[in-house]
């Protein structure tokens, strides 16, 4: 019971990143089980780069919940099909619940490895946002991440806020919560107030070798 | 001789994993040098994948002759270049075979690991279809796995045969055998009788996203 | 400061490879942060994989100044934007001279791993080639590498440079101050006169089975 309320966090998150890899999948052609590795690579991928540069055995090795959770992410899909995407609203939520709870395992996690403080910031962008970056890669587009960083820059405030927590002398626990909902908070503001970072513009140097080709 | 014996299947399957990322390398404005590195990346991609994932020496770290069989793979294709391909059956039946072999490769030296059946499957399935999905991601086009699932399927079909093997007391010899061969014959079937897994249909709330565009 | 001259061409490198990323970048609706992402993975892509292959912790997570570095190449490209690029001979040889560096850097991290010749000479290449090849992945083209492999045989040519001057009894500095040469040179040369591999023309039967498409 006690290792359930440890790993429902992940598990919520997993479930949530797998539904967001598995929409993104539909109507590109793919099969059933094309969509269960695009869901699974979305849910996982983040967590399994995060343990290989940790240099630890990969999360999903040591316990076959995360598999199942993305199985009944697809047969959510299928049974529920455009049902599912109707409440849109509760799937942003959970999807934005699912970063913030990641975010926070990714940077436990490597804090627990020994690392110092602002390598275990960017384990907790990394975990919650490179599972993103793999389904953008294998669906063939320009990953998301790029064009739309609230996503990492919320990983990452997040991350800072759990430290500046854990400098002034706040328990583990209620670091954890509030970095979580700094997470949470930051996105959906930024989505509800359209607020994003300044594009990089296109270099003229860059345009002209563009016309020539 | 053992030595040989031991190796030979894992040769086979690099060779014809080489042959066919270097074929779909060709006419891709390529160089040689290119085609090369597209052919290794699809030949000893997946394996090198499963051993940073068991956490081991990536396997051609340790035996140059993956290498040297890759050469031998381009330089085939330059030497007898259409001829090659006008034998595409043999190619496909090569193709194949390597792809069982590997399979079994992969479990084996999850299981020496220590890992449970299904993590075991899942290398098996890792082994044998991520090479690809590397050089297509490198050719920038969606992976043909996710579309043509029966690659990964008569992966993970062939890894359960395997376990169910086991289960009844089989020796690891023949299980082995048993299992290489049903990966085999569930690709060949699935190519000859055109069975594939339902596509996932594009989601209603998809196609919307994308008229808005 | 003897600390400051063992980790300068690391830097320079870093740098130079940042830049290039982010020039990339530019024009293609990336945002700031992506941007630093984009140069990012291409400064510390290679040496990244390098480590995980060679199964030690990756070189950035132990020194934080391979992001610092990568944001200074960040904020140049901010403030002086089009200008930088004026100087685009000034920031060709830059990226050649990192090539070079961070080649023997790679080369012989591999031989204090105690890997044989030829994976030192692999590795080298995959420390000066693979950041490129994941920032044209990140961006969504056919990597440059395939098709300009001067860049990857330069380092290639180096590497066996390395263990031919070590071979007959050069000082390993001497050895060091060689091999980065010739990969410099080779990439000055190759570019200067055009030289480049043979293209890999397209197969016959590549081509009728785009037609039937």
């Amino acid at each position: 019971m006690g290792n359930l309320l440890t790993i429902l966090p992940d598990l919520v998150g997993t479930f949530a990143f797998a539904i967001s890899g598995i929409k993104l999948a539909s109507g590109k052609q793919v099969d059933w089980l094309g969509a269960y590795i695009i869901g699974l690579a979305t849910a996982i991928g983040g967590g399994t780069i995060r343990d290989l540069l940790l240099g630890v055995t990969p999360f999903w090795m040591l316990d076959s919940r995360y598999f199942i959770t993305t199985g009944a992410a697809l047969l959510a899909t299928l049974v529920f099909k455009e049902k599912l995407f109707r409440w849109s609203n509760t799937l942003f939520l959970f999807d934005t619940i699912g970063l913030g709870l990641v975010t926070i395992v990714g940077i436990t996690k490597s804090l627990d490895a020994g690392f110092p403080f602002w390598v275990c910031i960017v384990m907790g962008a990394i975990t919650g946002s490179i599972g993103g970056v793999i389904r953008d890669i294998l669906l063939n587009e320009v990953p998301l991440l790029l064009q739309k960083d609230i996503y990492a820059l919320a990983c990452i405030i997040g991350g800072v806020v759990y430290f500046v927590c854990l400098y002034f002398g706040l328990s583990t626990g209620l670091t954890e919560i509030i970095a979580a909902s700094v997470v949470i908070l930051v996105r959906v503001l930024a989505v509800q107030f359209h607020i994003h970072l300044p594009i990089l513009r296109a270099l003229q140097s860059n345009v002209k070798e563009n016309i020539k080709k």
